[in-house]
């Protein structure tokens, strides 16, 4: 099989040397590659920096980005020239980039103005986001104002766009909820796993995840059973035992 | 000589999986703890997850932490608790924390109302986000809106602690700036050296700073002469000798 395996947390740069990072140690998404590696599979594994790598294995190809525009390139350069079986998107992407920043007393001159030429205060934001200069601020924003204010504009999904780039290849999304019910957690998991055309869709919670244990609820789009693991080399071997078998039912 | 060093950058959290990151890769603080511990001097290094660790010495003792909250509580406790020759603060902290955030519409919706109330927008900005909730978000902030607005409020600067903790150890800061004249960065250097009651400044541009050059100027606090490197390992070795030389006069 040849696998497309995304992992680790995209940064979104705000200047120079400050970002919105999402947290993500790739640690995952490392042992789902080692898994199918180990079985003498193809994988192409993108991830950032800072993350933990699978293991040295010739079967593994990694690519290293650092934000959603970056995902998008590789990911739109890999889907159209070649084909993968499967795509398991478990990188965490940044929903929202960056796009203006002031400080709240310059920011406010801004929005009075806007405000005496008859704008609503929404239709100001608006205005004064759009005409922002280019972002990230190339220099280092300077720290002497009390309070900062940055507007960030909402990404496009990137899940959205792999089963367009490849329509017949297996795609893997992952839902990860903070604090939530199990129903609530697999109801807002199925909606995403609709939404992006994927086939398989791991859900989780941030509270049942640490250093020994990761429960996690495997999701499919043929029926309303589901499959549930209590570690990540339990989540590996059960996503590829999944994706093994509707490949060779293809 | 007992000298604490402190590396890498800090991370504000917005939500559970979101964070504001200062990068740094934490190098040129490891190469300076290497310096001092292979000299048989001691070494407490504080840095943060995702940063290049000195290598393994019995002199060196790392502390790990994530936000400037935590620096400060354990930059407080090590400084009252036992007595350090120097120490090197290298860590990029975050200058800012966020403290309030709310979809656009949201937030222009409260805007309004407090304008209706009669105050200025600088008045309404500050009172929202003084009445703003616990944070950061204990869950993760969903992404249904279109825009997305953060607002930060100026950390104190955590240099400037650091001799009232400790006011005989030799305090050596850093200066990073992007794409700034040598004249602006010195003069910036020389008047943050003096905010911090410092005793050493590093002054370095980030556009100078590859994997294989590191350009940096060494102020000092008794003239206005300064020593120039051009490798991380020349930086630490001139640290050492500068230090070495302090306290040997003392």
């Amino acid at each position: 099989m040849r696998i497309l395996i995304t992992a680790g947390g995209t940064t979104e740069a705000i200047d120079s040397v400050r970002g919105i990072t999402n947290h993500s140690t790739g640690k995952l998404g490392a042992i789902i590659a080692e898994c199918f590696a180990a079985k003498n599979h193809y994988v192409k594994f993108i991830t950032s920096s800072h993350t933990i790598l699978p293991s040295q294995n010739p079967n593994i190809h990694v690519s290293i980005i650092t934000n959603t525009e970056q995902l998008l390139t590789i990911l739109t350069s890999q889907l159209t020239t070649q084909t993968f079986d499967s795509v398991i998107h478990s990188m965490a992407v940044s929903d929202y980039t960056p796009v203006f920043t002031n400080s709240q007393e310059g920011f406010a001159i801004k929005l009075e103005n806007k405000l005496k030429q008859g704008l609503s205060v929404n239709q100001a934001f608006t205005t004064i986001t759009k005409s922002s200069k280019i972002f990230p601020v190339k220099k280092k924003i300077s720290s002497t104002s009390e309070n900062l204010i940055i507007i960030l504009k909402r990404n496009s999904k990137v899940i959205q766009k792999i089963k367009k780039l490849q329509p017949q290849t297996l795609l893997v999304g992952f839902k990860l909820l903070v604090s939530v019910s199990k129903k609530e957690l697999l109801t807002i998991a199925r909606k995403s796993m609709k939404e992006a055309q994927a086939d398989f869709f791991i859900a989780n919670d941030l509270t049942e995840i640490n250093e020994k244990k990761h429960h996690a609820y495997l999701l499919n789009n043929q029926n309303h059973l589901y499959q549930e693991s209590f570690t990540k080399k339990e989540i590996a071997t059960m996503l590829f035992g999944q994706i093994r078998k509707r490949i060779y039912q293809k």
